[in-house]
């Protein structure tokens, strides 16, 4: 089988032999992969040219439906994913965090975008800043598409999840992706956008797919585009010196091996539960991808008193481990990704043991079931004990990326956090305590040096995700040795593909430009009450200002005895007096809500469905009897839910006094119906 | 005068000669600058152990808190800056931009940093991710402070303005500063920080000063420390590439000159305010600190159709700009800052020259008010027309930093952005125009490739901060050429200090960690109801648990009646089935709440002084009358305002109906005193 790269429209071949690609259990020859002939700089003029100004001429709902669409029918076809799946040595539930992971990660970016993000083109990002005294003067940060491509340089372990984790976000931000996928193991990355193309639910030009090398690609980026790149620390820095790079500013994100700590904190004694479920994620991180995950925790730091139950404890349960053909279904731990990745482990191993002993496992000594020991890239999992970490080195720094961690004793909270920060930089830690005193020194103690921190005791481990598994809601990545970025994160993640920019300007050009009207800008007057005008005919700006309403003592009384609010500052003149901020008998800030309704509303049947909530309420002012109130309604923001039939509606909502002054400010959130007369069914 | 840097707590003398500083007007010499002798990797540690501890033992408030006293002793001192400014070229009115507008970015900081911060020393970034089905494992992103030091490599142009407003979000963050000023102006930071160490406001060691080179200081930083430069692309991409920085992934930002436009668009004609406007703008942004400024506007793009009008215009605007001492009173514009700095921008004129022709100002023939025009550094304004923009490469390549700026005529809208976006990434752009829809389409085309847009026109020229003025509330940075980082920006410049990190566990240690009580996390039974407990009694989790009512025909009838609201779905059994929603009349939202009120209100006096507003209200399930609701109210962030003797405590408050579903979820949000029983007086 000769791969194929995905470029401008087309499936096309390298144009020599390539190199080979194996089974990592067998060494059978499955595929080889050139990239030669291909024309780098056509490739990205193409992504922007075709993919970009397709995507950008969706809003972010619909490219969020669109990833929503793909995860659905990709979870369809995940059957042909998971056959090839074991060619690179995954067990079936290594295969299930990268298929099924990945395009479930895929899903939650389409729901959060769905949620999170506007139906429209522009995110506004932050509040309205006030830039001048009289409100004639405002600025708003909006966030924009980029107009290139985002390049993403994949890693081996995961061809799947490592794709679809960074393509959910930069096509919900209507960014077309050029994707490499480590060649190791690419053939599995060509199947599912060989997928992907076919079901053709993504723009032409959204997705191309490089198999083999990049060339120079590289040469040709521009301040526009966007480089992603998962792998070792040393490709990351070379590819940030790179000079194109430097000269634009290209955006560069890294996510690199780090070297993880996991923590059993020194409350937990052996006979606690959080005992034993600290043994069972440490042999889970070794074993599970064995252990070649760039978040699999390679220190286990130990109290020194419970030193000897933790080696014994690790060592029954790893002895449980069964190694071999990933396709048996006895088998829990499958070969290397090939054999390169063998001798690099067991040279990084021989490294470890100047340090450290071996206490558990045989680089040389073992069995595989199913599987020709000598054709696989075979590696147990190698625990080893460093009784030396003060002075230690290697075991701080030199990663083993497969099924290898080391024991390191402490022997105080601080001194835990000391060892743990000498990753210099890491993706996670874990935490395993039953102390929530305990669990905070130590998390913000480790929060500096760490992406992700995840504390696991009896409350949470039954749900918990684990401390290996990044979430498409949480960031990954790190500071120092991590690379010094974030992916994931939510809408966190499509901030990196959007560019960023503060407009000033008056209130009315910055309701033009944002889609959200802006407080100074004109209040437009509809010719008739704005609840009667069905969704698409409703402006921004468009207001309704109500007559007047006298507050009474009877109000104030008829409220407090109907609602049974009967808090002292509005029951009587002399305790309110008390108070530093009423100075005087006031009405129910409920109740001054309640009857802006009263005054706003129109009661008759019409396109608003109903008011769904308030935001950002604030009684700005003491109301107290005889003083006339009148509310102005302004339409503020809308968001179509085609599906659904109605869209979102919110409402600048400003209650006034007889002299003016705002007494209550909100947002009041209304669904408005598409049809002027809608009907039960919606 | 021999300047002297601070460091580890000394003022300390260069051991060499080092380099001589000119007053820029007479060339007198002011000082000599040398770091010779100093340590750096001692000044970093210092910075870390001394500074770093200092401010992180305080909250973000306190930081605030600290620069606003900076700020306001400051302004007291500021006479002493402005005497020394001159020196720099500087007219009073470009003193005032720096030193004014120095200082009162730092109170914005500080202002910003006191109101949307919490007084604690863990930021809280986001919404609780929920993780699981049943709630017991939750995420949560926080950020802490770095524990490095933030190394500020400033320009020499605006010495007291570049360095505070870098200053500023550093120490609200935590994290202490390493100032190198730019050595040409070093005199003037000099003296800013000198005040500043002698207030005594900021901790030992949070502020220490390099005037000279900074020698080996890169080699010794790591993954906590901060690099914040502005100067040119090319000093940027060297500092970037080091290879320290690239192997601890410092953060590293650049803000570096960029080729700005400012564009007329094609609405305005000569006859509107808007055309004046401009023609005002792109003068003043010439001659303004003798047009030394990274947002300067290089490109002044106008309509074909009337470039003559505009030529015209700025011939005789630039010709009444009277050049010489800036100490003299009538002189409009100063001498450049460096007889260095003049040789550069001619040889950068005379490049321009080749693709356009001068129209106003002669490098050869000028006159100077008040000074001698062979001591000083004095460059006129010089205003230059290229009628070849679309082959012309310098005019968007090459920036001349002085009073020098290029006409270049457009025929229509996507031209000038093509024009515009030439510039390879740009700090600002603005736009002249009268029309929302040509605002709107130039606004979206430039965003992708500028930091900041703004808009002008008459309804808030009066107002307008101006377009070479980056704003403490608004980002400062562009992609590309611009150097692809964000200053300032209001909080988003405090978060390029702090390390986010998505913290995951159960909601009682996400409670812990954060210091905001998170939903299914315990709820504590206080000995009384929690409003009769003053603020620092109160505990995250103190919850009250009301009993129930029944909600009644009558309630609903009474309170349409009160509040006026007789929206229909309240009022018909008939009408509101007509409705997608309710399938039957239900009681208004606003009931609920204040029935909730009624239901969970303490009403004696007592430490709750009063509810200022809501938060988050969504009405989630309709209630029917017959239907039962009871509330909950827990105690879920607490945040105290010292100086007034009271803090703001929310409650997570949810209505229930009987049979435990969520009918309305909302923050309740209150003033609780510090005393059981407060005064009149607060």
């Amino acid at each position: 089988m000769k791969l194929e790269s995905y470029v401008q429209g087309h499936w096309v071949a390298g144009a020599d032999a390539g190199v080979s690609l194996r089974d990592a259990t067998t060494g059978e020859s499955i595929a080889v992969a050139s990239s030669t002939g291909i024309n780098f700089r056509d490739v990205l003029e193409y992504a922007r040219r075709v993919g970009g100004s397709a995507l950008r001429a969706l809003t972010f709902h619909e490219r969020a439906g669109r990833l929503k669409a793909l995860g659905r029918a990709l979870l369809e076809n995940k059957e042909e994913f998971y056959a090839l799946s074991y060619r690179t040595g995954a067990t079936k539930s290594d295969s299930w965090v990268d298929i099924d992971g990945g395009i479930g990660t895929m899903l939650v970016f389409a729901s959060k975008g769905t949620r999170e993000l506007p139906n429209s083109r522009v995110f506004i990002d932050g509040a309205v800043e006030g830039l001048s005294k009289d409100g004639s003067f405002v600025g708003q940060h909006i966030c924009v598409p980029l107009e290139g491509a985002a390049v993403h340089i994949n890693a081996f372990n995961f061809p799947v999840w490592g794709m679809l984790e960074k393509l959910a976000p930069a096509i919900i931000a209507g960014v077309p992706v050029v994707v490499k996928p480590a060649t190791a193991t690419a053939y599995l990355a060509e199947r599912v956008v060989r997928r992907i193309i076919a079901l053709g639910i993504l723009p032409e030009g959204a997705l191309q797919l490089i198999c083999g090398a990049v060339g120079d690609l590289l040469d040709h980026l521009t301040c526009q585009d966007v480089v992603s790149f998962t792998g070792s620390a040393d490709t990351a820095a070379r590819l940030k010196a790179h000079p194109t790079l430097l000269r634009e500013s290209v955006r560069f994100m890294a996510e690199t091996d780090s070297l993880n700590s996991s923590i059993l904190a020194p409350d937990v004694t052996p006979d606690m539960p959080e005992f034993d479920l600290f043994i069972k994620e440490v042999v889970r991180e070794m074993t599970a991808k064995a252990g070649q995950k760039c978040t699999a925790i390679r220190k286990a730091l130990v109290p020194q008193r419970i030193t000897a139950e933790v080696v014994k404890a690790m060592q029954a349960a790893l002895g449980r481990v069964v190694m071999g053909d990933p396709r048996n279904a006895a088998v829990r731990m499958g070969p290397l990704a090939s054999l390169g990745q063998r001798e690099e482990v067991l040279a990084r191993v021989a490294e470890l043991r100047e340090e450290a002993t071996l206490i558990s496992g045989d680089p040389e000594q073992y069995s595989v079931t199913g599987a020709d020991r000598t054709q696989g890239a075979f590696v147990p999992p190698l625990l080893l004990l460093c009784n030396t970490p003060e002075t230690a080195k290697a075991v701080h720094e030199v990663e083993a990326f497969g099924p290898v961690a080391t024991i390191i004793p402490y022997v105080d909270i601080p001194e835990a956090v000391r060892f743990a920060r000498r990753g210099n930089g890491s993706l996670v830690a874990s935490v395993f305590s039953a102390d929530e005193t305990v669990i905070t020194e130590l998390v913000l103690g480790l929060a500096p040096f760490h992406g992700r921190i995840i504390v696991v005791n009896r409350h949470c481990a039954k749900e918990s995700t684990g401390h290996g598994s990044p979430l498409a809601h949480l960031i990954h990545g790190g500071p120092g040795r991590a690379g010094g970025s974030e992916e994931m994160g939510g809408i966190r993640g499509v901030m990196h593909y959007l560019q960023r920019v503060a407009v000033q300007g008056s209130p009315d050009t910055l309701t033009a430009i944002s889609g959200r009207w802006v407080r100074g800008g004109t209040l437009r007057t509809p010719d008739r009450h704005p609840f009667r005008l069905p969704f698409d005919a409703l402006c921004l700006g468009d207001t309704f200002q109500s007559g007047e309403r006298t507050v009474t003592i009877g109000d104030i009384e008829s409220f407090a005895k109907l609602s049974g609010d009967t808090f002292y500052a509005h029951m009587s003149d002399t305790e309110a007096a008390r108070n530093p901020l009423f100075g005087g008998r006031v009405a129910h800030g409920y109740f001054l809500i309640s009857a802006a309704a009263g005054l706003f509303v129109d009661p008759d049947y019409g396109p608003v469905l109903g008011n769904y909530g308030l935001e950002h309420l604030r009684f700005v002012k003491p109301v107290k009897h005889g003083d006339r109130i009148k509310v102005r309604l302004t339409c503020k923001e809308k968001l179509l839910r085609p599906e659904k039939g109605w869209g979102e509606v919110s409402w600048d909502t400003e209650i006034t006094n007889q002299i003016n002054e705002t007494v209550a400010s909100y947002d009041v959130l209304t669904m408005v119906s598409v049809h002027a007369v809608p009907d039960a069914r919606g």
